[in-house]
């Protein structure tokens, strides 16, 4: 199979901002309290600076995800990977700013009115890595302790 | 967007099947000895009962699986959704059946010739849930305790 050159990594930056913009779905790492871990696909709305993900909030991600402050997941394919590792603030019904619950609700659906209760979760980038394939390795760190690098 | 109809049980079993066997990377948890997650892209290979899967043994990935017995990944898309949760053999160089490391080198590549000694898991499915849409999420458990619904 023939491999594309490497892209530089102001390439990679602007691909991923536009995925972040224009994507839609994460894959979404978790882990329960024995350190089980769980892997799930959670929508998602970039807002230039953080990303709003909800989930109904009893579910095993949704507790998941609540018992903890960080979080990471993968956006895109496997051979076009973008690792993301953020701050996670959580959210339920009752605490969710109306601006970011109408955000979400703009681009995806109104999780508000799901028949079970939606917990809600603003994640901040801290740590982003980008690649396609093996030839890509070397440079796939983007951003360190939330700042960009390139 | 328009949303296909829900496909049959059987339909999502013979698609699971053909993914396993035409597939070659799985978004795969894993989670350390904290309980903080993790998720990564690693090549598999399924012989019609098992998957293999390898990664460097030193790493984050390769020393989180290793101290686990069971493993859960994604393989396809994230509205084309295969979850795979299996139980997991964890070799070393030192341990690896040689048809094993055959089996992973015919279809991938020669781990075993690696810079970084490779670790090699095998996973024997014990459920599995496949489902695209909302109108899916019904009926998307394929297999549970090791034997197939459909």
């Amino acid at each position: 199979m023939d491999i594309a050159p490497p892209r530089s990594r102001q390439q990679r930056k602007a691909d991923t901002l536009a995925r972040f913009e224009h994507g839609e779905d994460a894959w979404v790492a978790s882990a329960d309290a024995n350190g089980e871990a769980y892997i799930t696909p959670l929508s998602y709305v970039w807002d230039g600076a953080t990303f709003v993900m909800s989930t109904v909030e009893a579910s095993l991600t949704g507790r998941n995800l609540a018992a903890r402050g960080r979080v990471r997941f993968a956006i895109g394919e496997t051979r076009d990977v973008i690792i993301v590792e953020g701050t996670m603030e959580t959210f339920t019904l009752a605490t969710v700013p109306t601006d970011l619950a109408d955000a979400f609700a703009a681009k995806l659906w109104d999780a508000r009115r799901d028949p079970e209760p939606p917990a809600y979760f603003r994640v901040t980038p801290r740590r982003i890595q980008a690649w396609r394939e093996v030839n890509e390795l070397t440079g796939r760190l983007l951003m360190r302790d939330g700042a960009w690098l390139v």
